[in-house]
């Protein structure tokens, strides 16, 4: 099943997709809904941000080619990062690099939607604490990222959190495969599943210190590389029986 | 003027403090308010923490002193940190400390919450776009800070981030101290105002690349030692001229 969330007439409100067809609800899917007696196009709504999360968690390595490439050691224990709200941006919407941001790239991740509160909850146990997954690409700023001492700018400048554009419940997470595009051309190709640490690790570990709460969202990390992204070029981040997420990246003036 | 934000007979709202007598209000200070026919007594109701931040920002090291005591370098810019919702936690409630959890110390900070909405903002019109201040206690445990790779234990246990007990919209800044006891004996004392990077000086650089909301908080850094911290203390973090934090830290069984 997949939800969506969207703007039509002015209204945001999640609904239920099917194929090209949405049959928006009144309530949301962490407490509770009631579907109405509606149904719009896909085409005819703005689709939004799946979910503004409450806290924002995001993996910083969890795949092996993708730390080689930032220059760092495997990680012995999975410690979680975070990102920020403001820079969320929905499908569909373009990604303004600053005039100042050098060396931008795409980082394709597998993004956990979580559905119900959890705490001290066991490896077996997380699945069921889980609302869905959906698609993020934690565009990254490489030369903020190695001058700045957080990742203020080099992740989290406005825009640089394309999220979307729906959340799947029953995904095939073992057969998944991450592929990133730019301009339609294919540049990376990893499973999704070849994390260091699993959903249910990160998950039942980061719950001995902290309570995920519905609605808390955790991005699992990326692999491979990015080209260097230039004006007008277009994202797509593809989950294989997901979806695909595509932004356009602007250059903003100085 | 002090916003308050409390709960009685199991409803949540703000309301402002006048002495120990409190008017509700419908309504919020970010959106508009309406003052209610109705007062109540600041002891008959529960504290809540004043805002929960769509992001909650905080300044990691803007104090010369705790600089040298984290062994770092003075840093050159002003770059923004991050911690979590999770962790927050209202004045007179009870830090919950891990039973692993070791070398837990305080650190009194003054917190910004924002009023409006900045992008591109001036030094000189940061001001126009806070709404007030209240006091935060960056609880940290020192050895999780040195094992992790990231802040997520150390920093953003659920509990460790006390915030309140109330927004004071016009405090004298430039005369403010931060005064931290243990137990009712002081322990640290610094100009609140000493800082590196001051409150306009963070505010303008960061609304060049991210766009601040109302109810965002910015937690300005901590200067000085902590103690280590024991199974009952009670510490007060207070800034002269705008009120006390108090929480009692308590040790869980492993």
């Amino acid at each position: 099943m997949k939800w969506i969330r969207c703007i039509h007439d002015g209204q945001t409100f999640y609904g239920i997709l099917d194929d090209d067809r949405i049959t928006p609800v009144r309530g949301d899917p962490f407490n509770g809904h009631e579907r109405r007696n509606e149904s719009l196009r896909l085409a005819d709504v703005r689709i939004e941000v799946p979910v503004i999360p409450p806290t924002f968690y995001c993996v910083g390595l969890n795949y092996v080619q993708h730390i080689g490439a930032e220059g760092k050691n495997i990680p012995a224990q999975p410690d979680v990062g975070y990102r920020a709200n403001n820079a969320l941006l929905a499908h569909g919407q373009d990604v303004l690099m600053p005039a100042d941001a050098t060396r931008v790239q795409y980082e394709g991740e597998l993004v956990v939607v979580i559905g119900k509160r959890m705490k001290h909850v066991r490896p077996e146990d997380v699945r069921a604490g889980i609302l869905g997954y959906t698609i993020g690409n934690d565009v990254s700023a490489r030369d903020w990222q190695a001058s700045d001492r957080t990742f203020w700018r080099s992740k989290n400048t406005d825009t640089f959190k394309p999220m979307g554009p729906w959340i799947e419940t029953d995904p095939d997470l073992a057969r998944m495969e991450t592929v990133v595009s730019v301009n339609g051309r294919e540049s990376t190709r990893f499973g999704t599943g070849d994390m260091l640490f699993g959903v249910d690790t990160f998950i039942s570990t980061m719950s001995r210190y902290l309570t995920l709460q519905p609605g808390d969202i955790l991005w699992m990390g990326t692999d491979g590389h990015s080209p260097d992204l230039s004006d007008g070029d277009v994202v797509d981040v593809t989950l294989t029986g997901l979806g695909t997420l595509t932004n356009r990246f602007t250059r903003l003036p100085g």
